[in-house]
């Protein structure tokens, strides 16, 4: 099965989520807008419904055979038990499934701190919304998202090296890029964080020397950080209390 | 199999949209929070990892027996096969719990537009970046949802009814109160969007005609939307273009 992943260029954005996945298991993949001609206007067509019955509100989106499935969420649900990246029981994958949402949401947030008013402007015409934003994010919401994931790891009850169960699945290499991410955008608040989820920091050295991951992020197909993306580093919004 | 609700009493909020769901089945389920004993507390104690070893984010959450599920959208993925308001075939579930997803994703925009700041302060303290972030949302981002759904309905290869296939599911009651909160949140700006969302307005009597819906819209249960939810109305957001 060649999977074949419609995502916008030149960010790491939500597409990494999956790509991770992909790259981790070493899945028979392309990504349109980089492996194809016309790459973007694919990315773009699928999103109309004039070419489409059921067309994805925005990628990125996920084509197997006949099957197309749009949300990172819904893709990593998806594409877990294929890649060996889940767990096989109905409440695990319920738990897995949550937590793969709770990083949904997390993300979103952290794109907030850069866009409070949302996606429609540019960040230079937001920049005061975003100062206040971010103060509050790194204050009260970036210390409960990573303490709650801290949680997690230390009350499993088959250890500490995985979020759910006992092997690595795709919340755990999400959680590994939200981790890279959020160093990349706020290096001075997360260093004050650094005791505070030790075991966080351990899974992600676990998951960046993942043969699968260490071998894509050597390469040339993993996109740098930047800011276009979802994780930005705006000194002026990495305050440190 | 009796279903416990736990969710947050007095606004509708993101329960509602579980609560929806198993109204319109007539399934034999308790709202924890009103109808227990010291129901809050239950509440919060299913949140606390000294009682759980694997404790939700946030609620709403739904116990089964002993199956946890938390998410909305992951929780009407468990649901709605089981009370029959949901596609049967891979394809079409992918398709629907991606719709599902994109709901998500607007009710957090919405969400937003009181609280562009964040979850972290109250709407007195972000009053002004409010007004901003609902004047970006009524002009772009509200037409842009109530186009892609009105676009779903009219594409739907099996008539224009209901979201996904012939039949209700989960996903068009999540709609019909999403166009419920919006019309007491923005009622000017929903007036003027009126023309353009026939099919949507449609499928929203079609849901409260359902004889487990009506049922429950004049129920007590039913909670009024108010200024504590989602969904709140201040007439300095509602700005008509």
């Amino acid at each position: 099965m060649r999977y074949e992943l419609y995502y916008w260029p030149g960010i790491p954005g939500r597409g990494e989520f999956v790509r991770l996945a992909l790259e981790d298991a070493d899945a028979d993949y392309i990504d349109i807008a980089y492996d194809t001609e016309n790459g973007l206007d694919r990315v773009n067509r699928g999103l109309d419904f004039d070419h489409n019955s059921a067309a994805p509100f925005a990628p990125p989106y996920l084509r197997a055979g006949d099957i197309e499935v749009s949300h990172v969420a819904n893709i990593l649900q998806f594409l877990g038990p294929r890649l060996r990246l889940a767990p096989t029981d109905e409440a695990p994958q319920l738990w897995w499934h949550g937590l793969q949402l709770t990083l949904t949401d997390f993300v979103a947030e952290i794109h907030d701190t850069h866009h409070p008013l949302g996606p429609g402007l540019y960040y230079e015409d937001q920049k005061r919304e975003a100062t206040r934003r971010s103060a509050v994010f790194l204050e009260q919401r970036l210390p409960k998202f990573l303490n709650y994931f801290e949680q997690v790891l230390a009350h499993n009850p088959t250890g500490d090296e995985w979020l759910v169960g006992d092997a690595c699945t795709t919340a755990d290499l999400s959680l590994f890029h939200v981790v890279r991410g959020l160093r990349y955008a706020f290096p001075a608040a997360m260093t004050q964080h650094k005791h505070a989820m030790a075991r966080i920091a351990a899974l992600t050295e676990r998951v960046a020397a993942r043969p699968g991951i260490a071998r894509y992020l050597d390469s040339a197909r993993r996109i740098a950080f930047n800011e276009d993306g979802i994780f930005r580093h705006y000194p002026e919004l990495d305050v440190a209390r």
